[in-house]
Order: structure tokens, then C-alpha cells, then sequence
């Protein structure tokens, strides 16, 4: 009996054939699978090509597939309909189950077996959630970049540009943040400050143009500037992933119901910092009422969901077996 | 001699056709006008329809006019080019001269003669220029609603969506925008705070939803809710239009130079309520100092620089016919 995990995120899926132990034989990659940012088309497709290649490395076929589970946002297969990847897949000989999951349980599922615990999702988005018997109980957060994402990467770089906008424009302090995110936005630092076209500084309208040229949540692509300049010591850097980590802990409060394990994943809460710190410090790692498991992606757990949808009694065992298999 | 004046804007454009006295003889009404937001072929034919129409009140023609001034944001013309107007004028007979200005300025001219003075336009965006000698010298703001317009229709639009999501949430106070926000969204207010999926509460769902669904600059629409609920005593709602003073004040501050005149304009400052009333006790206007002007629109001032630029030596009397000659 195989089955097939599928993390489907909104730039790249990843895709695993494991057996009923948990063993891994083979994984893939795809595009886009989300099909809310990518559409329908697109989505499939990303699917397709990861479970394929994961197939192709065991010299497998869909037909020894008996359960699938793709875990994405949302969770909701466009909107309750499924055929966008159910027919696909019934075209190439799958006869098993497929199940749409939360990318948020299985990101929880990659670290943790335990039926009570904590899953901290941050990287463009952020969010946190409580998973209790194999389900999502509570939500804080990952209300999108506009009026959520508290302590994301969309927030911080958001906040690394507002640092360099507001030095520029007299409102804000020096910071080492405005010349790494001029040069990021291939705006000339030298003379930035000098006077510009109705009597503001040159480099600002420059700024502000290349920034808004570009997709609004394309501003996450700043976040690693700050995390850099608060390593070199910046004040106002340091205090915003400070806060980021304040924001997340505030977030996890919210959903704090009793101790379990807490899965980590995401660009920032894996990148050692002020953001991780605060938040460790917040949850009393030391305690242990909240060991703190990091994970790369949710592709084990979307696994263990489909050995579980097969009707496999799943343990730390398979886990164990499983994140062992996986590409480093 | 006749001169034309347009304030082109990005949902609409108005022209005036007047004769060297100021007198209005006819004024029309076109779609965008500005290049940048709506391409070059919508926004020339957003002109094109505004001034015939001011011609044709007057039974007048192209060949007569000696000057026309486009006023717009960014004024530089669909940066630096201007044949996507001037051809099409030509075309149809213009012989005269074609000038772009600032829209800001514009808006200034159409509320002081006086060589120096402040411009505060306050609709869905915000900004804050000095004028010296007919130009502007310094500008605060105008940054855009991403990371700029402190103060302005989207800024206390998105507020009032966050207080609206944060108190679903679980993180702010509760507050009659709650339900005037859901209201706009299309959200049933009735059990918005009920369970929802993944133990998020099933208003907040949707509420996300609806607003992700649209532009995020749409949610400046919801700056009026917020004026509603503070005339009702909304503390929330209140402290939101208290900080957008404040934050207009701050920005009136960083170009402030000496005393003059200033012009406001746009939805937000036109409005009473505690914006203006902070802006208005910020300003020491009962010294007399910050004299304040409200104007509808920058087609006046497009006039008035439309005179000068034909050599006309403009003063208050040509102002006053042509404020005198502009529909309600």
C-alpha cells in the first residue's frame, strides 16, 4: 500500500510517495498549487508535475496509490470543488482517496504526532494555530498582508521600507536600513537626500516609485535586510523584529489552551534572531510545556494525513521514518 | 483670447474654457485623465471630452484657445512625453500652447492668488506642499496609500476594516464599526461572531474574504463609516479621526515656513469633524496666520495657470469670476 503527501504552497509544491511504515521512495516538485493565487490550470499542473516526479523515482504508478492528500491554504479545493485535481488524477489511473487538508495541520503534522499542540506558521504570512484530535480548534492571524500578518515577513519588510521612506521624508530616524533598501530597489544611494522634484528628496521619489511598481507583498523580499542590519546592530531594525516577536507571541496567546508541542515553520521563526528568541522566551521553552519542534515545509505532515486517510494507526515511529527519507 | 484649464483626475476630469478676465464661458466633464492609472488612450479621451464640451457650451473652437493647462498627479505627462495629448489637440486645430502642472498646485491656485501659501489635499490620499512664487517648494507626504497618505480616506478606510477585524479577533476593543464594516462587506452582522471554520469566527472569514476580493485602495470607501460612527460617539471611530489630524498636522509641519494661506480640498478635509477641527486648532487659524480656503476641485486653479502661461497677470479679481462661474 503507497500513499502520496502534497504540500502545495503558493510559489513551489513539494510532493512524497511513502509506504504504510512511513518510508519515503520517492519525492518531487512542482510549481504553483494553489489554485486561489495561481488558477485552476496552473495549480493542477504544479500538482501533477511533483506527484509524477515522485512516482517516476520509485517506478510507481497512481493506480498503487491509496490515498492522497494535497494541504494547501485555504483548504477549501477552489471553493468545495475538487475535480480541478480529482479529474486529473482519475485520467492518469488514481482509483484511491484524495483528501484536501490545512497547509497549517500539516505543517503541525510534519513535526508533531502528539493530538494536542501548537503550529506557528510565519514567513510571508503568519499565523497559529491549535490542533487538537488531529484538527485545527483555534485560528489567530493569517488575515493577509493588508490587515493581518502580524510579525510576518510582509510585515517586516514593510517596515523595513516605511523605515527608509520615513528617514527620508523627515519623519524617522537614521537607520542602516535606508541604504540596503535603496540599493534594493536599485534606487542610487549616494544623493538620495539631495533635492528632488517638488522639493523632496530625490531619492524618495525614486523610492516609492520602484516600490510601488512592484506587487504590494513583494515588500516581504525586504525582511532579510533587517534581520541583517539588526545583526550589525541597528537600532531601529533590531526593534522591529523585536516587535515582530511580540506580535507572534500575542498571536499565540490567543490560542493558548494548555502546554503541547509547538511546530515552527516559515523563513522567520527558522532564521535564528530577536523574532525567535522573543518568541521562545515567551512560550517558557525552558519549562518544556512547550518543546519547540522546526520544520521545513508541511510535506511529512500532508504524508502522515494520507496514511491516516488510508487507515494506517500512525506514531512517532512513521514520523520519524519519514522526515529521515526526505530531501535535506 | 480664450485659455482652457483641466484637472485631470483618475476617476474624473473636468475643463473650463474662460476668457483673460477669468469670466467662465462654458466647462465640460471627461473620465480619468491621468496617463499613469488609466493608459494613454482612456486618459486622452477623458481630456478630449472634458474640453469639447467646454467648448461647445460656448459655441467656441481649438483654434481659439491661446493656452491649456492639464493638471494632474505626478505632472509629468506620461513621464516626460506629451504627444499622447498635444497630437490628438493638434489634430483637432489647437495651435496654442500645451502646459502640464501639479495637480497640487493647481488645487493651491484654485483657492489663493497669494505668491506663498500651503496646499493640503486630503481625499483618498494625503499631502501637504508649500507654494513660493507660483511653484511648489517643499511636499510632505503624497507617498501613497502603501506607505504614505498619513491621514488620508484610505488610511482611515484600512483602520477602519483593522477595528473591525481586530475585534473579531479578539485583540480590539469593540465598536460600532464592527458592524458598519461588515454592513459594506456584504457580511451578515448576525452571528459574525459565531464559530467558523477552524475556530476563527465566521464573520472574520468572510469579512476577509470580501475585502481581499477588491482593490486595496477601495477601502478608502469606508473612510465616511468612520465620520458616522464618531458623530455617534464611537470612541474607536473617534480616536481614529483624532490621529488622521493629527498626522495631517505633522505632515503641515514638516513644509511649514512662515505664514500664508491655506488651500484645502478633498473629501476628507472638506468634511466637518475632528480631522478638520485638529488641523484647524493646529494651525492657529483664529490668528489669522493660515487664512483657510476649501475648494472643490483644482479646475480653477488649472485656469488660472492656463492665463498666466498666456501672459495674462493674474490676481484675486480673475480668481473670484472664475470661483464665481463654476457649477456647484
Amino acid at each position: 500500500m503507497l500513499v502520496i503527501g502534497v504540500d502545495a504552497g503558493g510559489t513551489s509544491t513539494r510532493a512524497v510517495l511513502a509506504t504504510a511504515e512511513g518510508r519515503c521512495l520517492g519525492h518531487g516538485r512542482g510549481g504553483s498549487g494553489n489554485p486561489t493565487s495561481a488558477g485552476i490550470a496552473l495549480a493542477a499542473d504544479g500538482v501533477l508535475t511533483a506527484v509524477q516526479q515522485a512516482l517516476a523515482a520509485a517506478g510507481a504508478d497512481l493506480a498503487d496509490v491509496t490515498a492522497i492528500v494535497a494541504a494547501m491554504a485555504g483548504h477549501d479545493s477552489n471553493g468545495g470543488a475538487t475535480p480541478w485535481l480529482a479529474d486529473p488524477l482519475t485520467q492518469r489511473g488514481f482509483r484511491g482517496t484524495l483528501a484536501f487538508e490545512s497547509d497549517l495541520l500539516a505543517m503541525y503534522c510534519s513535526g508533531a504526532v502528539a493530538p494536542v499542540g501548537y503550529g506557528v506558521v510565519c514567513g510571508t504570512g503568519a499565523s497559529v494555530v491549535r490542533v487538537q484530535d488531529g484538527r485545527i480548534v483555534a485560528t489567530a492571524d493569517g488575515l493577509g498582508w493588508l490587515l493581518g500578518d502580524r510579525g510576518s515577513g510582509f510585515w517586516i519588510g514593510r517596515r523595513a521600507a516605511h523605515a527608509a521612506v520615513d528617514e527620508l521624508e523627515g519623519i524617522g530616524p537614521g537607520t542602516a536600513l535606508t541604504p540596503l533598501v535603496l540599493e534594493a530597489a536599485g534606487v542610487p544611494v549616494e544623493g538620495a537626500d539631495g533635492p528632488g522634484r517638488d522639493g523632496r528628496p530625490r531619492g524618495l521619489g525614486r523610492l516609492i516609485r520602484a516600490l510601488y511598481a512592484q506587487r504590494p507583498v513583494q515588500l516581504a523580499e525586504l525582511a532579510p535586510l533587517v534581520f541583517t542590519a539588526a545583526e550589525d546592530g541597528d537600532a531601529v531594525a533590531r526593534a522591529i523584529l523585536d516587535r515582530a516577536g511580540e506580535l507572534l507571541s500575542g498571536s499565540f496567546d490567543l490560542v493558548r489552551d494548555g502546554s503541547g508541542p509547538v511546530v515552527m515553520g516559515g523563513s522567520i521563526v527558522s532564521r535564528p534572531g530577536p523574532v525567535q528568541a522573543r518568541l521562545r522566551a515567551h512560550l517558557d521553552v525552558a519549562e518544556g510545556r512547550y518543546p519547540v519542534v522546526t520544520v521545513e515545509s508541511g510535506v511529512a505532515g500532508a504524508t502522515m494525513l494520507a496514511l491516516r486517510h488510508a487507515g494506517v494507526p500512525v506514531g512517532e515511529e512513521h514520523l520519524a521514518l519519514l522526515r529521515s527519507g526526505l530531501p535535506g
